[in-house]
């Protein structure tokens, strides 16, 4: 009977804000954010997808970005987040699982997030082929989402074993 | 089938401290905790119900706290925890979902929570009219929440469409 | 009908690393890491292992590590991550729940875990009787964990009621 339980899977990804004397352009939830600090790291730094990925690689116990996408798989350097998120859902199926939902959540003092919930929303969930659902918090000016050094996003999934 | 497939979703919710010149009460989990330091913030500063909250309203894809709450809907301002996570489960049930069960752990030096957690546990599972359960720990003096700056709150919730 | 809903529940757990003058031996996910830097704390540190007994007990509504393993508990004084792991599974199912799944992810800087990660999943799922997955990641260099002062674990499970 367990077999046919969901499960459930958690992913959370921090990404540091680029030092000013290296500008990169924003991107998080898929979008683009004109006129906002982007993050650093050699990805795009998409906080929301990644860690969205991360949950239904847990839910599914398919490994992690980092056993999926890692150093030993060069095709995948320079992948935006959202291309990695959809690589994860097709993953995941493959390894015999339907995709329930995902629901992230992020943490952060910049972007303003709420005007741009539901595009993100559209997007990420066309991306996986089932829902997504983005929201977003922050932490009361408390430790390095508090302080603006970077953010954070939580994500949990469904998956069931088909 | 997907579509009734049960739904999860994350909440965190972070307050800090009321500084020593401000002092305040404290509400943690809908109760009063007499003789502890308050948290700061417009609201009660109710990190356990507000954490809740935010994992129904994710879960549902209906939002957050601040999309459903925010400044732009005065008749929230200063309304308790806990009446906003009633509300929360009234918002989530109208959009058609069954909710499953609530869970929230409690991170932070203080209040010691365990004593408490039978009350706190029937008050909050009363206002949603489903379960929740509250946990607690700390992080071994790490972090803001070690430092004792302020306390941190992290839910999960399942809900499924009707 | 919610009572065959399925619960989820979350689980976080932090510890510290030991002081170089208070060297130990490094527990996590159930396995000895020899040459890697111990975790400090009365118990072996196993902050994956904790998790997922925290995220077991959220779902259930059986308390968490305090109320069940507690210092009125003596006879689990210095109890291993998986002996207090094992536990948990069987009180939550004492208690008239069927596990379903438990998904944990690790956040530090140190160990490299990826190598190991079979073996971790092998050893846990056995421990409880029904599937555990681990993933890891970091926190881009920031907050303690990126500092490497300790690490954090946060996990989710999902339980039934028989």
């Amino acid at each position: 009977m367990s077999a046919n339980l969901p499960r459930t899977g958690i992913g959370i990804d921090v990404h540091a804000f680029a030092p000013d004397d290296e500008p990169r352009t924003l991107w998080l939830a898929g979008l683009q954010w004109p006129g906002e600090r982007g993050l650093a790291g050699h990805s795009d730094g998409d906080a929301v997808a990644h860690a969205a990925a991360d949950a239904l690689f847990s839910a599914s116990g398919t490994g992690d970005l980092g056993t999926n996408f890692g150093t030993d798989r060069p095709e995948y350097a320079g992948a935006s987040g959202v291309l990695l998120l959809t690589e994860a859902a097709r993953i995941v199926r493959a390894a015999g699982f339907e995709i329930g939902n995902v629901a992230v959540q992020l943490v952060g003092n910049r972007p303003r997030f709420t005007p741009r919930r539901p595009e993100a929303e559209a997007l990420l969930s066309a991306a996986i082929g089932a829902s997504v659902s983005v929201s977003a918090t922050t932490s009361d000016g408390l430790g390095f989402t508090g302080r603006g050094e970077g953010i954070a996003a939580i994500a949990t999934a469904v998956v069931v074993q088909l």
